[in-house]
């Protein structure tokens, strides 16, 4: 498909989320405090650390006992052998480690550094909380999407969205780790180009695409600006999840 | 920065570009037959595609003769050794090599396949021609965006862009291989967050972000629409470049 134009839009107004929260009832009351009334194909786009702090996914690195293997890996890595436990937990592989990094597989696929836990904008008493992953990103954007269809009958997208560094260029990106309702990766394979030739190699990530828009209108301090709407794209109703951008082993060229 | 909401549009009605072609006079007629009129903050996305055809980087692979290093190479990966001749001509190191795949990094800096040539969408006799990126899309851009402020006396960015395949994640996204006049690389390092906590590793790299945004509405036969506009950020006059995006080595913590 060839994608018309699209907006992107900050939606300020979302409240300290808290374990439990209905953030369904939060995004929607957010987007109707900026006259925002949601149409099919609208996309909503929502910070990662909101989605884990409603499910309760903040831990306290008090509570958390390092084995032998967190104590000796924080070691190496001069890293606090909690958040080290917590990471192997998360996690499948560690793929490189450095003073200060640990590049893990999450045990949802995904290939980042920490396995996406953050500590930064978790805790007002500094540093003792770590926010993990949802559990099931996309299953929590399903269950979004869902609940948005039940109380106002439109067919939304949903993004959750991450910051994600990657190998060789510099600087972090919105990416999507948990999808409804849109297209993920957009397949050309085995359509012609403009002279007729086959295109061999053409799969187009459009919910990293669409991450990347929406994480720079979110601002850094996400807390603050978590929300963010996509208006223009046409209806999609794909059962694709954020899951299908994880590149099988197997098929990574760059390993 | 936080980035205020902005516009992706898809811009038609490019001509079919031919080295030599005055491209920004190309944009502008595109641009107005749009009913786009430019104004400061706008930034104008364009497929290195078209940037690379109107600098005559189109390669008659007959005219190429490829080295004994480019046969032997051509064999293990059972590519065209004119083809793997040019690869090793852009590039500077070889970072993996598999049949039908070498990953390069190209003399620009930027790493990944084939050094960016391209042999869809350049010749309509069919893969006899390779098209290189442009020689300095840094330049390229920086010109652009002062012929249009020459033409016009409008400030606009200019970013080009290409599609990348990525480790670890499926599928292309857009990228910025050549920017003029916007912030490529916002740096948030040393900030606080929402509770005060120093941010520490806060670098977003804006210009990708832009550019994947900007690639979705191209379509992925970029030759028809090769041009899209971002509208809604503000003027930023930034002296950045996209070369700035690439990692330095020794920084590099998934190699």
């Amino acid at each position: 498909m060839t994608t018309p134009g699209f907006a992107v839009v900050p939606v300020s107004g979302m409240p300290m989320v808290e374990p439990g929260d209905d953030l369904c009832a939060q995004i929607l009351d957010a987007l109707q405090r900026n006259e925002l009334n949601l149409v099919n194909g609208d996309v909503i786009c929502i910070a990662q650390k909101v989605v884990s702090k409603a499910e309760g996914q903040l831990i306290d690195l008090n509570d958390v006992t390092p084995s032998q293997r967190a104590i000796a890996l924080g070691e190496e890595t001069e890293k606090d052998p909690r958040l080290v436990e917590l990471i192997l937990q998360e996690s499948t592989d560690i793929l490189r480690q450095r003073i200060g990094v640990l590049i893990v597989r999450h045990k949802l696929g995904m290939v980042g550094a920490h396995a996406g836990i953050d500590q930064s904008n978790v805790d007002h008493e500094g540093g003792e909380k770590a926010l993990l992953l949802p559990k099931d990103p996309d299953a929590s954007a399903r269950n979004l999407a869902s609940a948005i269809s039940e109380r106002l009958g439109v067919s939304v997208g949903i993004i959750i969205t991450d910051s994600h560094n990657r190998p060789w260029r510099m600087g972090t990106i919105g990416a999507a780790i948990g999808c409804a309702g849109i297209t993920v990766l957009d397949d050309h394979r085995g359509g012609e180009d403009v002279y007729g030739r086959e295109l061999k190699v053409t799969l187009i990530n459009r919910a990293d695409a669409l991450a990347a828009a929406a994480t720079l209108v979110m601002g850094e301090t996400t807390e603050k600006i978590p929300l963010a709407l996509i208006r223009g794209l046409p209806s999609e109703n794909s059962e694709q999840a954020a899951a299908d951008i994880n590149r099988p082993l197997e098929e990574d060229l760059f390993r």
